[in-house]
């Protein structure tokens, strides 16, 4: 049993698409990934790619993936490495592939000089908290997450037009 | 009375980083600023920036900031917007600057087809979570944020080294 982790080439975006479906499906939102794999291809292989992907093989078999991308820290005036994704498909969970690639991607933020490393879990996923917290990660739970999207976000970015045209 | 709003340029970083330690002040985190000048130059103006910043003036004095950078939605596959500090200096509150910069922000998210503005909210700051609510946004309280950093971090990097020599 070896496990093996490669960063990902444009041939891999079935197989990442494949990953993010069923990642969507544990994260109990089944019908939420309306990405494609032309949007995957563009964004994440063009000159000043959106995102970077690992993918993990145990005895050359596709296992899991990492898919992660830049933030960046006022505080430290650094970047920071923002974990997106991270998932192992159930019949390679227990060997280890999903330390593997958390561990993979730290040596990825360590190297690219970024001081913190950070992602997110959903709170009833007792087991992924606690395997996080068992590594030595903290939870930064007095921050809460905001989101903008669909018809507000337009709204609000409608009231940016406004203010143009009326300073002009 | 006007308030204009323009992008940063490589001679607004003193004050960038003037209202990075003011936001950090409000943030009751006044020792957490470690960031240059040089850092902030070096990051945000380069061929390939880490960062974007906007400027508020009010009446041709500063005012104001916002800071973002792009982020990434495997579920739509698209980028997204990721508000990292937004801040109007005390004696410009009122004004309506804040909103101001927040819907340049979107506007520059629909611009980009990014489908979500993100950001985060400490949750005792009743005003701006009431304020993010009424135009609109959703709390993703589900999620919980996690962080990595400091020896955690180097021991987990150090966990892949030990393996990429081990299978060498």
């Amino acid at each position: 049993m070896s496990t093996t982790i490669r960063k990902a080439v444009p041939s891999d975006v079935p197989l990442i698409l494949e990953f993010i479906r069923a990642l969507a499906v544990y994260e109990r939102e089944p019908d939420a990934v309306t990405a494609t794999e032309a949007d995957l291809l563009r964004d994440g292989f063009g000159p000043e790619p959106y995102y970077h992907c690992l993918i993990a093989e145990q005895d050359g078999k596709p296992a899991g993936f990492a898919f992660y991308f830049f933030n960046y820290s006022t505080w430290t005036g650094r970047p920071g490495l923002y974990l997106e994704d991270l998932f192992v498909n159930p019949e390679f969970r227990g060997f280890g592939i999903g330390k593997a690639l958390l561990a993979r991607v730290a040596a990825i933020a360590v190297e690219k000089g970024c001081p913190r490393l950070q992602w997110e879990v959903l709170d009833w996923n007792t087991p992924a908290v606690d395997f996080y917290a068992a590594l030595g990660a903290s939870f930064l739970d007095e921050w809460r997450n905001v989101r903008m999207t669909g018809e507000a976000l337009e709204r609000l970015a409608a009231l940016d037009s406004t203010r143009v045209e009326a300073n002009v």
